[in-house]
């Protein structure tokens, strides 16, 4: 498992910390961009991509955009150690697998050898660049709770610094130019992940993710596009980018929609607390129970025992709970994670055994008990 | 809570004793006997069922039947205190609601006022004599562990004793005559408990079921006739009693079909311990952490965290388990027992929480952890 250096810390994301969060688990703007003169995604040939590859990674290495930027060529690590990125949140499954858009075709595992890479910002992992995705570079910042200002700001600052050395296609009429249209304009999607726990047990959820669609965001699980909604976390995102500007955008979801379906949590919690507290109760401790004595556990139970104990914590169910350490969990619990910890390839059989291994040492710890 | 006494030691068919007690939990043997001169349950009036009940109780205390008795008048104890005695299976659930069959009409609770009664051996309990059931008597034995021909030796023993003061309806060519004509002849039931949580995870237990019912048995839940099954307890029993002699049927289910039964258990048992032992930790596991830590048990729920907490005894996955204790609670979840040990009536919701409390403390107790 040679390739993938080790993380310097804990990922930003999983922290715990910042505004609102109760509910929100962590807020991320991304930026989609592409390289003037260069053809798009479903045109690029292998000598494109190599072109973008390299005059990106040099801008990127040039200093000004991160203080400390650690390069990951994705051909040169193992698909484990993709996955790895991939649940840190630092780039997506379609880039792991080298099939974002444009770059189907070619046969199973073709898309290993394409030229791709991300550049991550460190020690905290909150900027990430990934080159050849379905666009040219797509930028990122995540921040801990609710932040979206914070990460534009980071963002617009990184992306600044990209296009001092870098000539973006950009069209007068629709802004910066990309290969999906949904992007085009100010190439922005933000998102927040919501931890919304309260939400299911009162049996509110699917009104609140209908409201949300029906407010233009994008209601999806836990690892973004096509995931299934795992721990309780949904991530919630704009659908288009075009016609309005970042500042509308951020404000609109930052200031009024993501505030409302955070106080349909609290109103749930609420009701949970004071009206059905040994419902809640109950809930919280058989998710102890479970975590705290099963020999097997799937990552999807994992993360609703890991869920619930978050949700024990923040209603003060159960106390002197080292949440971060319950942070910690959610991401070590994840396939490829998991298989690093342990240094060695798992078949699913295994993981659960050592997930359960692992979520029952740790999760001891967490509650003073181990 | 006034009427029934308490009892002097633990239900005999909770010990966990006896032969093949790793998959037989209690054998029963029940005679259905008639007075002769007084017509059957449907056709009874209020009169002939005091007669029944006078005549029945005045030979029992005569003292020949059994050393020590508890006489118990059905219609001068609540309704909570006979639910007690069909948990410990001493009386049948038609004969505390006084809806035995024959008995119906008279609208809801019309039942409560009609006479009838219950001897219970002391102090196992294995003995009990009901008067007015759907026959004028029912005289059952109880034995821990696979015991059919002792517990027949014994009921046999009751049954002359009645006999020498009690004249009973007798045909000379269809033997006992009773009310149902399934049980004319020899009068008898075989009945066996068996816990079967090994053929429930290999999934065969549908299987032996239908293998069982071609073999003559019926197969019933926990409580028998109509139940369901809880805790993976199984109720094998003959259908029919005419046309064979006790011997015979006696012979049939303890030396034919109860050990074949049984050795499908313990082969599937077998079989989880070897070939899917994590699967089988896991199960029993599982169902610790959420005796230990639920707020809220169901008493199906319970029996289940009891069944593989049993299981995991008998196969070694957990050591230590004072399993007399685990088979005492058991009976203790059960409703109107729970409401026993409190000393107040609850509903539900506040059942299932004192059944979770109480499986919490004595679990912990009984796996040594408390």
């Amino acid at each position: 498992m040679g390739g993938l250096p080790a993380f310097e810390s804990d990922t930003e994301w999983l922290r715990g910390e910042g505004a609102a969060c109760d509910v929100v688990m962590s807020s991320r703007v991304r930026l989609a961009r592409n390289l003037a003169g260069i053809p798009f995604a479903p045109k690029m040939s292998d000598d494109d991509r190599e072109e973008v590859l390299e005059r990106s990674r040099a801008q990127i290495l040039a200093g000004g955009v991160h203080p400390k930027v650690m390069w990951i060529d994705l051909r040169q690590i193992s698909p484990l150690e993709r996955s790895v990125l991939v649940e840190r949140q630092l780039i997506s499954g379609q880039l792991a697998s080298g099939k974002a858009f444009g770059h189907s075709g070619g046969g199973r595992g073709a898309g290993e050898k394409r030229a791709r890479g991300v550049a991550v910002g460190l020690p905290d992992e909150r900027l990430s660049i990934m080159v050849n995705e379905e666009d040219h570079l797509r930028i990122q910042v995540i921040r801990s709770g609710l932040g979206l200002a914070q990460a534009l700001e980071e963002v617009v600052r990184a992306d600044d610094a990209l296009e001092a050395g870098l000539d973006y296609a950009f069209g007068a009429r629709f802004g910066y130019l990309t290969c999906c249209p949904t992007n085009v304009g100010t190439g922005a999607r933000f998102s927040v992940m919501m931890h919304l726990p309260g939400l299911r047990l009162t049996g509110e959820i699917e009104k609140v993710k209908r409201a949300a669609d029906d407010m233009g965001l994008a209601v999806r699980g836990f690892h973004g596009e096509g995931s299934e909604t795992t721990g309780d976390l949904y991530q919630l995102s704009n659908q288009t980018t075009l016609g309005k500007s970042e500042r509308v955008l951020l404000s609109e979801i930052e200031r009024e929609i993501v505030p409302r379906v955070a106080d349909y949590e609290r109103h749930a919690r609420r009701v949970l607390t004071e009206r059905r507290r040994e419902v809640l109760e109950d809930q919280v401790h058989r998710a102890i129970g479970t975590g705290l004595h099963a020999r097997l556990l799937a990552t999807g139970e994992a993360m609703a025992v890991l869920s619930a104990v978050r949700l024990g914590a923040v209603l003060g169910v159960v106390e002197g709970i080292d949440q971060s350490a319950v942070n910690a969990l959610m991401l070590a619990v994840q396939p490829a994670h998991l298989q690093r910890v342990l240094g060695r390839e798992l078949n699913q059989q295994e993981r659960k055994g050592e997930r359960a291994t692992l979520v029952r040492e740790r999760l001891a710890r967490a509650l003073g008990a181990g």
